[in-house]
């Protein structure tokens, strides 16, 4: 029976790895790696450096695909259909690789930054490619330290506080309005800078891109004043690195 | 200066420790213990195992310390400042550790377990005993997998749907509703089993204890079928250890 392991590497330190993520790492006969257009140069190289220094000896095979083109004109309504369209399209891929490049007794591995169970399509897709039924694999997840654990640690806060919830949401979302019944907000996937909106409430941000690498940059406090610092640190990033990753927590003010 | 690392030791499975942990571990010259009572033999044999795998020359000492006693009775708008009681006390029992224990160019450490952003205190107590002025370290995080990545990991699902939000929330919350806004709920720390509540919905839940020790315990399903068969195990398991750990997704059916 083939397998396939859905590995969380970290948010970028690579020393953020877990022992678990490194034996399966050794484990791995292929490793299935799609284009990401852009920011595929620093990451992949991130990625082909956790391989050198884990695997050495190099006892495995990397199978590099195209990712599908994904509507990103689409809003609103016709979001989550257009994110179901490129999924179907990249099941198609990952059938492909599994049923083609993958010898039956051999383990296949999938690398996601952060943690496979947070904002990561990995483990709906293959769902998607065992539903189809033409290629048949177990699989497993090794989780990762993810991203929102990652800069909790680097801002040396605890994500919720006592006794109370935190949600994690989309910058799409946080678009539409703060979110109900919460005070601690986690935002990911946000490339407008839905925290502008709320720039004038008494709500403090810890924002972080790149965390955990040599790029790191973190700004945090009242966001009336983190707000257009963020805006411009942001911009310039871009501009140098021609991506970005950011995530942030907005921490509204207890009244009591 | 003195130095206190949090480091995040992962979910229960030894093998979910990173490797800047591990690097942690190793820089530590002192570990502070506090006393959990019941669960103290279990877990602190768990993390001797890591101490003793992962500094196997002991350049180490433990320091235990009693945990102060908690008013588990305080329930509604009692339970928070009962919390904030139990905090100052053992921001003193901290802040002796620290003036006490440890040398003023050593380094301490206190281990967490899952990770140290998600409804653990340390953060909050080590913040407290540096307002209070009495003894100065410089301290940082080590994120760790978190006991909600760990459990979605064994269940092999995401925590959020496509462009959706997630909640992280207590089981005290949850009893008194379902958080507005999400149809995908992450529960801790919940003693009453507060899911019950729900057993009539539509809602599928993703339920796991010890998560990543040889005891671990899953259950997924309808949560009318699962309630009850969570009920047995988790009434069977506490009798039988002494004590649980367990975490659940609650995810409501989608109505589209």
């Amino acid at each position: 029976m083939r397998r396939i392991q859905v590995i969380g590497i970290g948010a970028g330190d690579p020393e953020q790895l877990t022992l678990q993520a490194v034996r399966a790492l050794r484990g791995a006969d292929v490793f299935f790696v799609l284009d990401k257009g852009e920011i595929k140069a620093d990451l992949t190289g991130l990625r082909r450096d956790l391989l050198d220094t884990h695997v050495p000896d190099r006892t495995y095979r990397i199978v590099e695909a195209s990712d599908p083109e994904r509507d990103r004109t689409a809003v609103g309504a016709a979001y989550a259909p257009a994110v179901g369209d490129w999924r179907s399209a990249r099941a198609g891929i990952y059938e492909r690789l599994i049923g083609e490049e993958l010898g039956e007794d051999e383990t296949g591995a999938f690398l996601v930054w952060g943690d496979p169970s947070l904002y990561d399509s990995t483990l709906g897709i293959l769902e998607e490619v065992l539903e189809r039924g033409s290629v048949a694999f177990e699989y497993d997840v090794v989780p990762g330290v993810s991203s929102v654990s990652a800069l909790a640690a680097r801002h040396r806060t605890a994500l919720n506080r006592v006794a109370r919830p935190v949600q994690i949401t989309t910058g799409r979302r946080l678009a539409e309005g703060f979110p109900e019944g919460v005070d601690d907000v986690v935002v990911m996937l946000d490339a407008h800078q839905a925290f502008r909106r709320y720039a004038h409430e008494d709500i403090d941000i810890y924002w972080g891109a790149y965390v955990g690498t040599p790029d790191e940059i973190l700004v945090s406090g009242p966001i009336a004043e983190a707000a257009p610092r963020i805006e411009r640190l942001r911009a310039e990033a871009r501009e140098r690195k021609g991506w970005i990753m950011d995530t942030y927590l907005l921490r509204r003010r207890s009244r009591d």
